[in-house]
């Protein structure tokens, strides 16, 4: 939840000792600390205009809606007001008595014989689809900083350089060579940190070869 | 990686104790008990066309490209051929020299407060997003069957007549009330079931009503 910046966790019934020793425990994030609890889950839910149940079951019997994750989390960011999302035991999951305070259900889309999951990764895996960034799924966060035009022209011209002073020419008829060892190095996709390692690299080489 | 379908869990230099005991535990899953320990990164990742990383630090020093996790698990998609996710330990992630293995790094979008996550939950959040389906997003896995509009007219007929017998129309005027009823039935949003329910109950109160 803390990762994710959900930070109001309230609990109904919970373990007392389990949460006691959490909620105490060195580093409990402010989550754990200003967590509350409830008796009952409409006491808990009580001021949340939208409520939402999760299930890993198959709940043919259910007469709630029930939507994939993906669909379940776009209708929740389109809601104004509070919003609680209702999570049951790890053991047996939410009762129909729990889910008649929701208003349908979503469920995390698993391979069909293996849907029961851990708690702790089943809120995770919530949240993230609830914050997640479609925008920015499309854009890198820190690449690398591409080699520009002037330095892989450099590097073309010193490789050219090397294979003429190595005799690579002398068996290879290359008319358009120009051309081709410059999509050779666009190939590497270098970032200019590698561009200036791998110039230093053929002046190298240059020096020695011109040496002999 | 059981609830998502991945299968092939290997690693490298793990706690024997907590190992043993999850791999024999009762009710282990086909997972961990064919899990493959291996000395070092290198051994564990061979054979592997593509080896992503995985961080929550900022790791400013490092010269891998850093994706979000939604641009890199749409990269991973991408490619053909087998593909490793790594994961470092808990306490401190992945080591330069395990990441010298990785051909770029992903990293779960948390905020900048708490970026450290526990490694269960990372891994099902990086798996769920591999799996995730944007085709899916839009789609209902079982929504409630709509009432027809033939239900939904029946309704508004019984509803008027009940209006009519107990005398709602005396006190407002009321032309084009057939649209404004319609309308006002077509917001209940009604699902057959609960339809066929109302339609009971307003054939309960029409009967009363005729009754008087």
């Amino acid at each position: 939840m803390s990762n994710f910046g959900v930070t109001d966790l309230r609990l109904v019934n919970p373990y007392d000792v389990a949460f006691r020793e959490a909620r105490s425990a060195v580093g409990a994030s402010a989550v754990m600390e200003s967590a509350r609890v409830f008796d009952t889950v409409a006491e808990a839910v009580a001021g949340c205009s939208l409520v939402v149940g999760t299930s890993g079951g198959d709940r043919r019997e259910m007469t709630l809606p029930l939507y994939r994750l993906e669909t379940g989390a776009r209708l929740m960011r389109e809601q104004a007001g509070p919003a609680a999302l209702l999570f049951g035991s790890e053991k047996s999951g939410l009762t129909n008595d729990d889910l008649s305070h929701c208003q349908w259900v979503m469920q995390i889309p698993t391979r069909a014989e293996h849907r029961s999951m851990n708690l702790g990764q089943s809120v995770a895996v919530c949240l993230y689809e609830l914050i997640r960034d479609e925008q920015m799924a499309a854009q890198p966060v820190q690449g690398k900083k591409p080699a520009e035009a002037v330095l892989v022209e450099e590097l073309r011209e010193r490789l050219a350089e090397a294979l003429r002073l190595s005799g690579y020419y002398d068996h290879s008829a290359t008319s358009g060579s120009e051309r081709r060892l410059r999509e050779l190095i666009h190939r590497m996709n270098l970032g200019e940190k590698d561009a200036v390692v791998w110039l230093g690299i053929l002046r190298q080489i240059l020096w020695k070869l011109n040496q002999g």
